[in-house]
């Protein structure tokens, strides 16, 4: 079993994922796939008048404020444009994939924070009417019923909290902790990016390999939504994953080439 | 096993039919629900510079205009905003629902119409880049794996083409066809009227009870989308469905009325 995450920034080719799905469920893989959608949210919620907001964590991560009505345009792009576009390019190939999100059936279940301590102009403040979350728990028999029917999971946040609320959660943490419950062999996590660099944007960059040991080290050099990215990478090895590659969504057979160690190998 | 349609037309209201359907579960009952979205896909689509434009068909049936635009605002909204806002309102009064869209593991499947024949100021005309067409196959093993794990499943367009191309389908005509390949005892259409009118908009005019033999009847009687209803209740009656009911959606305990006979009864 691998878990591909697909990011949601500008610059992936979402055709080139999904020939190389369909290439691989061909030779019989097994594979779960969690995608984001940020970018397009951005531009749908500017367009619908309410523009995106972002805050920073006082540790230093940054995510999307979620109010009521960014919520419901976040699952309109996650779980319709996104997740409907791309299960509709995996069926188009042959591969009978089944979009969901982590609300159904409650396959992403978590807390939602009561409240969120945000960093602006230097100051700590606290938001309250935030719709975020961390994943906790993980519906596998769900999911193992479809895998074992021949149906590819494709998943998206939003998640769903102990009380039945929805909430935004991280998609690349979601699917380190999808590939944790399911003692994947691998997780790929596919970005605009080529991998982990020590000088972004500098591509000759590139961190080729981190130790399971370097993991606090190789995390200094992440940047923006990086971070996020080596935290799922973190839970997923810690898990029992063995191993997560940063890789390429922008060249051909993307998956593949991570699989043959192209990117940043963390394990 | 019943089949609930709830339409998108305005003025449903969402919440008491969440809590119908969560005392219909809670007694027991397994059932299907299915949705719409129009009005808030129309809405959404004046927000987006998109404006909705709708089709009349030769025999009088009125539709959508998709091109593949419509088609992605259409998913944003059905699969995106109705969808995960109705599963979520359901976990939060405890029911497992599972949101899905007719695209997901070919749940709905049928053919894409190469062109469309519409009649614009009195002329008939040719649609060719129409994303449109009718489901003629219900993947029922998907279904009845989830409903025999005690998932609610959640329905909604688009449905899938055989070359793997969503197409917008009528989802009063997909319920009755979902009813029909279950055997359902029952399919109950709620929408914003209280059921079939002679003179709409009329109520004190309401239809109580229409015989199968009456149904060619009846269908003069119907008004715009009521044309697709009525079609809808003879397809499931014509699959073997014991009744089909059109209700309204605006009052308390919508589900319990309709079975209980309020509305127009066809049988």
């Amino acid at each position: 079993m691998i878990v591909i995450k697909i990011g949601g920034s500008e610059g992936i080719d979402l055709d080139l994922v999904a020939d190389d799905v369909a290439a691989l469920i061909k030779q019989g893989r097994k594979m779960i796939v969690v995608h984001g959608g940020s970018a397009l949210t951005n531009q749908v919620a500017e367009a619908l008048g309410h523009p995106p907001r972002f805050v920073t964590s006082p540790s230093g991560h940054t995510s999307r404020r979620t109010d009521r009505k960014t919520l419901e345009i976040f699952e309109m792009v996650y779980c319709g444009s996104v997740n409907k576009g791309f299960v509709e390019k995996l069926q188009s190939r042959g591969v009978n994939a089944v979009g969901l999100s982590g609300i159904d059936g409650r396959i992403w279940e978590g807390k939602r924070k009561d409240a969120i301590r945000i960093v602006e102009n230097g100051k700590t403040m606290m938001l309250r009417d935030d719709y975020t979350g961390t994943v906790e728990k993980i519906n596998t028999a769900l999911l193992q019923s479809l895998l074992d029917a021949g149906y590819l999971p494709v998943l998206t946040p939003p998640a769903i909290s102990y009380e039945g609320v929805a909430i935004n959660v991280d998609a690349d943490r979601a699917a380190g902790l999808t590939a944790a419950a399911f003692n994947a062999e691998a997780m790929m996590l596919l970005s605009n990016v080529p991998g982990l660099m020590k000088k972004f944007p500098d591509e000759s960059t590139l961190i080729p390999h981190v130790a399971r040991s370097g993991i606090e080290a190789a995390a200094e050099y992440a940047q923006g939504r990086m971070k996020k990215k080596v935290l799922g990478a973190q839970e997923a090895l810690d898990g029992g994953v063995k191993k997560v590659i940063m890789g390429d969504a922008r060249i051909p057979n993307p998956i593949q080439a991570a699989l043959n160690g192209r990117g940043t190998v963390f394990e």
